[in-house]
């Protein structure tokens, strides 16, 4: 079985890192300077692994294997979020990386063909996870030309042409390619570490299913007003949320989690009664019929909310992504790589968070992989993982992808 | 009695909103260049009157009459609300100009003394009613030395240079000068306008407490972090918020207003869990026994908040502004003038919006009227009274300046 490097490997990580770098974190969001240049470093240290990279027109970094064995693509991302972790997501490509280098290594694997993607923009600064769908085929020509950055507003096509992107084209998946997909991602939570191991298999990633609530009512003075003649979207706001948290645990399944994660009342002066109010709902569940039933009840709440006034209470559009479950024999693998490095130490787990795999899952049998956040930490520039953590996960995701490739 | 002239008030009142005009309103905060433009106007208006007018220290314009009978203090602020109203404040100023001038004009009441103040900084973007403050000695150099803008956090002293008032000294209420003092305003409600009435007498002006509340949990991402182990500081707000509005209809008066105007958490993403939240309370009653009951219950509901978790939560820092009572003579002075000029067309009313003359009631014997405010509304740009109701107002004013001066 493959050895992999675990000296080159974090060489490696702590390279990647210098791109962007804050603090003992990275600001590398999708097609900075920093970005670019990121993925232009990635070519040159895919192409001395022997792999064939190309950079694609949404920025998609691709590492093509020119060995004709059996095929299995991994990867992950190397954007970050604003003022983000060096390890989330640039810690499965380099992984990616790694796990063909020694699979090249060795006599006994070295016919088998690793290809490794960075993803563009997983992080969403342009839309969500732009790269992955692109090479899916979920989205078009239309969809880049109509995104915008989050932040600014400015378009997708002018941040890739400063890229030297226009005109590229866009990397597609071929059918019948690949056996399957394999990402490894740092958990993002707390669970492996509370509990003692050190490699989470994922079963499935959660669906997400979002919306915005706007609260309408009439902006006056607060010293004026009487209380019987107030419209004050604020109130509104606050008595749905509590109805919402008073409402949702008798609905949940164990593993939900729900959360309003922005409120802005307008226009938020101690002294004038808000006149309009919003705020952002958010659940996750691996199970659809637990994200169907809590969209029933929002709804219901926020139309009871409206009916009873004295503010107009409405939900703006609904954003749903449905639960992806991880393909069972991949799993399977993993759970025996791990035993074989880290006996006892793993166990398996549901995905709080999106990753690229869950749309790669719609195309291609998918799995992941997880080793610890030190302190659950994520999205923050103090994100890590111990050494040991990033070399064991490592060789535990080559021994699972020599046993997906050459067995069964 | 002496006669107002409606044309020349309506027209000084329109000549002043020049200063600083936006749509049908005003941007006029205390010490930008329109504001001290304004100011200047103003003096040289009162000259034209025959007043003897000063600008001082803090930007307070005094106009003081030469005549030697029985005085009184009229006034209140041409400072205004970024983009509000352009009566807020200038009606009452204006007022004073015209009673001045109408008294000088009538045999009968020429030798009554007027004098006219702009107090500086109403609206308080440098601290709270600095102006009248200033003037009552209830703040002295070190307050002004350390007054920053609320906005920008610029130093009112710069402001002050700026407007060339560097060193010049600040004027002091002269104990004896004066038999009280009277405001006029914007009623800034739509209690007239509901009733019917065009004079409001008021009975009082309402105390205002008020503080911060701020709940400090734990930031973490909203996908990986199980609902047992968040410290959300967004669902400690809420909680909190709704249980204030539970818990304070049982306790409040008829009349009592209280309001959560602002409302922040932080970071404030759809996906990330609240690590901090922090909201305004605020509360007002012309009854202080009411405030303070109010305030033991806000203190007991944090209090409990905290000690239940999993979120800290305290409040910062009590700002009390206790009630002022209006002088009963003079509500009976304006009574009297408002039913000669509109029989049973007023009403007597607390003041839910504060005013320097709470300031100077306690100093001098003080009294306000309001006019209707159309449709309610204040601190807008839209806000607007009629015409008619601006001169019948400063008609029943002037009347009840002569009783007061003249009578008794």
């Amino acid at each position: 079985m493959p050895r992999i490097n675990g000296e080159r490997l974090l060489a490696d990580l702590r390279r990647i890192a210098d791109f962007g770098r804050y603090q003992s974190g990275v600001h590398r969001p999708h097609l900075s300077p920093q970005d670019v240049e990121s993925r232009h470093w990635l070519m040159a240290r895919m192409r001395e692994a022997g792999l064939d990279p190309v950079i694609d027109g949404v920025g998609n970094v691709i590492g093509r294997s020119t060995r004709s064995g059996p095929r299995l693509l991994m990867g992950s991302h190397t954007d970050t979020q604003p003022r983000g972790g060096w390890l989330d997501g640039a810690m499965g490509v380099i992984y990616g990386l790694e796990v063909a280098r020694a699979m090249a290594e060795d006599p006994v694997t070295k016919d088998l063909a690793i290809d490794v993607a960075s993803w563009a923009d997983e992080e969403g600064h342009w839309g969500s996870m732009i790269g992955s769908k692109s090479f899916t085929g979920r989205i078009g020509e239309a969809d880049i030309d109509a995104a915008r950055h989050r932040e600014d507003g400015s378009k997708m096509r002018d941040a890739l042409a400063a890229a030297g992107l226009t005109d590229v084209p866009r990397a597609q998946l071929e059918d019948g390619r690949y056996r399957g997909y394999l990402e490894a991602h740092i958990e993002q939570g707390g669970v492996l570490e509370h509990t003692g191991k050190r490699i989470g298999v994922v079963t499935g990633i959660v669906g997400i299913f979002s919306c915005r609530v706007v609260f309408s009512g009439i902006q006056n003075h607060a010293g004026t007003t009487p209380m019987p003649i107030r419209k004050d979207a604020g109130v509104a706001m606050v008595r749905l949320a509590n109805a919402i948290h008073d409402t949702f645990p008798s609905l949940v399944g164990p593993r939900s989690v729900w959360t309003i994660g922005r409120m802005v009342i307008e226009p938020g002066a101690p002294a004038i009664i808000p006149g309009r109010a919003e705020m952002t709902l958010q659940f996750r569940d691996t199970d659809a019929a637990i994200l169907q039933r809590l969209e029933a009840a929002a709804t219901e709440l926020v139309g009871k909310a409206h009916a009873q006034g004295p503010c107009s209470v409405e939900i703006i559009g609904w954003s749903r992504t449905m639960p992806a479950p991880m393909d069972e024999r991949m799993q399977e693998a993993l759970d025996a790589a791990a035993e074989t490095s880290a006996p006892g130490g793993h166990m398996r787990m549901p995905s709080g968070a999106g990753h690229d795999a869950q749309i790669l899952a719609q195309r291609l049998p998918s799995a992941m992989m997880f080793v610890p956040s030190i302190g659950g930490i994520s999205h923050h520039f103090t994100e890590n993982t111990a050494d040991q953590d990033i070399v064991l996960g490592c060789q535990v995701f080559a021994d699972a992808a020599a046993k997906i490739l050459k067995g069964n």
